[in-house]
């Protein structure tokens, strides 16, 4: 890992816009006394359908607005850019240490799936890109591995429709045919959740699946590499645990929606600075 | 209505992306001999969830690409754009003409409204925006007017799915408790859709809510209203028939999504440029 020296700057965080506020919170509870500074780029959200090109232009606009405001590690929260611009951005702001969610992710996943395989559900952009794919067979070259684009799950939870009959019916339709239950017993028992978005599902999901399937989402081991990190090298931080936020355009959705991400509360999201990058 | 000189010009279209397409059909139904350019801003879709300080730039961005490469008239076919950026769009690129939606769509769910009044389903932008509220008082001071955002009906139109069951409950649920049936017999009798992904739900939305609902999309309308435009000013062309399509980002995308919204062919978007705006 290469780091910046100083262990009283910032992490920071970026996502295309509110759902990587699932990763930070994730953070947050594992890092108490980090600080922290949260860049939505809400301008320009979604990433999950733009081409790779612009998605990779994009985070790297995103994350110099960060290292410009002084970090001692990026993470990238948003599963697009994990996916499309992880090395661009590693390379471009070197030898800052950049996370992104993706083998993380990949990792947990691998760690728990069994001979049926794993499904990874996530945004038209991350499924056709390949990236969780691939980590997955990098893990374990045998896995059997399906991808699922999901992009009404994406405004739904941006909706905070996270209990109803509806969303009930659109996660399952999400899941047809790609589930052990109800489906089929061949089908992969585990989902991962490749999309920053679909932590708020977890609870449905395995309401309407059963324990048969089992559910992972890429924000907690994430959020464990980090942690790891930052004491190997030294660079943990006992004295913060404030954080900021950013938001490239609109102050009072980003509140509003990212209350669902953050399991609820607007209060820790009063102050959002509007930023232009 | 200023215009600038040359009928042989084409006309110029945007919108954020492929919803804009509905729109440039009825626009090439009803003016089969006139050229077209229409542009999707793609790399910044969608506009609908998105401020008016940034959705007028982005607009005024747009307008200005299709203007530089010479067009006689302008239409925004893009309700949010329509509804936020009309005025500064007309003031910056006078004495061309520019067309929207929102007022025509207005004007034809006033004509036909009664006293049930009439629902606005559009983007949660365009309704918090108010524009075609406002426009419909305008047309009718004494008229009931209530608006809706149905942001999962832009992704499910996206995805093509028109006619499913899963799309049928996101339909209703769209439209539960405003209106006549099956839920309340004091509704709005007249839908206004005012959004331009709305229109591919036409049919569906009439099955669904039979014939004692009135559907009004503003395509239809806008494209008369240019039309008209055109004549009156001896502008209008015997000559053309041709359209360049341009987008800002994912071409491939814009094709498969946009085949939607032209009614089901690619043939007519076997040619996409991609430009940068």
């Amino acid at each position: 890992m290469r780091v910046v020296s100083d262990a009283n700057l910032p992490i920071g965080v970026f996502d295309s816009g509110m759902g990587g506020l699932t990763v930070l919170a994730a953070l947050q509870r594992q890092l108490p006394t980090e600080d922290f500074i949260y860049l939505g780029d809400t301008a320009r959200l979604p990433y999950g359908t733009k081409s790779a090109e612009t998605v990779v232009r994009y985070a790297r606009q995103a994350a110099g607005a960060l290292v410009q405001r002084g970090i001692k590690a990026l993470v990238v929260a948003c599963n697009t850019a994990s996916a499309t611009a992880l090395d661009a951005l590693a390379q471009e702001f070197a030898p800052l240490s950049v996370f992104g969610v993706v083998e993380p992710g990949a990792a947990a996943a691998c760690a728990v799936a069994d001979a049926s395989g794993v499904t990874v559900l996530a945004t038209e952009s991350t499924i056709a890109g390949g990236a969780y794919q691939r980590a997955l067979l990098r893990g374990q070259p045998t896995l059997r591995v399906l991808g699922r684009p999901c992009p009404l799950w994406v405004t739904l939870a941006e909706q905070g429709s996270v209990a109803s009959t509806l969303s009930d019916a659109i996660l399952l339709v999400g899941v047809s045919g790609i589930t052990r239950s109800p489906v089929s017993a061949t089908s992969p028992s585990t989902l991962l959740l490749g999309c920053t978005h679909f932590p708020v599902f977890r609870d449905a999901l395995q309401r309407l699946l059963g324990d048969g399937v089992r559910v992972i989402d890429s924000a907690q081991t994430a959020a464990s590499t980090v942690a790891a990190a930052l004491t190997e090298h030294g660079l943990a931080s006992a004295h913060g645990g404030k954080t900021v936020f950013l938001a490239t355009d609109g102050v009072a959705r980003f509140q509003r929606v990212g209350a669902v991400f953050m399991g609820g509360s607007l209060d820790s999201l009063a102050n959002v600075e509007l930023v232009d990058i």
